[in-house]
């Protein structure tokens, strides 16, 4: 059974941890965006771009949901993918700790 | 009563001022795209642009509509936005030229 219920405590290290993952992300998007943009020559590739931001919001959404029924999964994922590190998360309850590396290892 | 019969000499002209029109389009919005995207600093910026692309190939698609059909209207359309002139349309009948005109003024 997942444990949803987060402290105070747990709650901001939540957030600066979200926060600056998605900062993270954001950025690595703003510049893989430019990088496309400037080497773009036809309208094929333009559309193309559409479509992959498109593409990359709704990723981005389903990737950083901060409801915390879902923080364990989310972080669990983020640490799947390298994003962030399970050191990020000290001081949060090791019941919640344990929860996301099992997660992490499914 | 709209002339919607294109004789062949009429088509390839037709089709010339069409097709440099379009590249002239999507010549320009890359330009402007690029232009947005070089100055791009935040993801705020980065929706608003995904977002104008996709009401400007509305637009495109709505502008450049290819149909004998349509072609009188288009064409009305595209010297009132002064992207071409009467005179690239040099070749074709009296009567569609008039027809042109007369919409260009409404």
């Amino acid at each position: 059974m997942i444990d949803s219920i987060w402290t105070n405590a747990e709650k901001k290290i939540a957030r600066r941890v979200f926060d600056t993952a998605v900062e993270r992300e954001f950025s690595h998007l703003i510049s893989e965006f430019k990088s496309k943009a400037a080497s773009t020559t036809d309208t094929e590739t333009l559309w193309d771009i559409r479509d992959w931001l498109n593409k990359r919001q709704s990723e981005i959404d389903g990737e950083f949901d901060y409801r915390y029924s879902q923080l364990i999964f989310v972080f669990a994922n983020l640490i799947r993918t390298r994003k962030i590190n399970i050191d990020d998360l000290a001081g949060i309850s090791e019941q919640k700790l344990a929860e996301i590396l099992f997660l992490t290892e499914r």
